[in-house]
């Protein structure tokens, strides 16, 4: 299992019709195929300035591999998360028994 | 539900029984009351200079508080965490239906 996570900040005001439709275009990634436990979340911590996130778990890389490159996937960021988001970070993570 | 989760990197070499050893002693964190879903886990991401994560979830703010201020908690930032890791970044989550 990979977790692909996404911590970001959008350039709209708090709570605007802009915010809000970017996160609901967002949410559609969930229906590329191999996409699992797909959250859409708020940010709440104070020690940084990310205000959403995105978590989602694939079975392998090939499936990671497989959303990454999805049209869907390339088109929303060339045309939602490149002109909307002011700053984000990527976190992946697999598990780690030490 | 408020899932906290930290990205770190450590001091240590990588694979060493120091690495090792801190790992261990985090995951004694999850033993302390209203922690819950607790993972140990490796980032993977080469978009970041994060090595490990750890997740936890809490029923609400008020059980955060208490794990923050459990004395478990606050002895091993000060004995392990601030001597042993190099960069940490923490983010929370709630969830957020667009």
């Amino acid at each position: 299992m990979i977790r692909h996570t996404v911590a970001f900040r959008l350039k709209h005001i708090p709570g605007s019709t802009a915010e809000r439709d970017f996160l609901q275009a967002a949410c559609e990634l969930a229906k590329i195929e191999g996409v699992q436990k797909f959250e859409c979340l708020r940010q709440s911590s104070r020690k940084n300035s990310f205000t959403f996130g995105l978590s989602m778990e694939f079975a392998d890389e090939a499936a990671y591999t497989f959303y990454n490159d999805h049209p869907e996937h390339t088109a929303f960021v060339q045309q939602r998360w490149i002109p909307e988001v002011v700053e984000f970070m990527e976190l992946d993570y697999v598990a780690n028994a030490p």
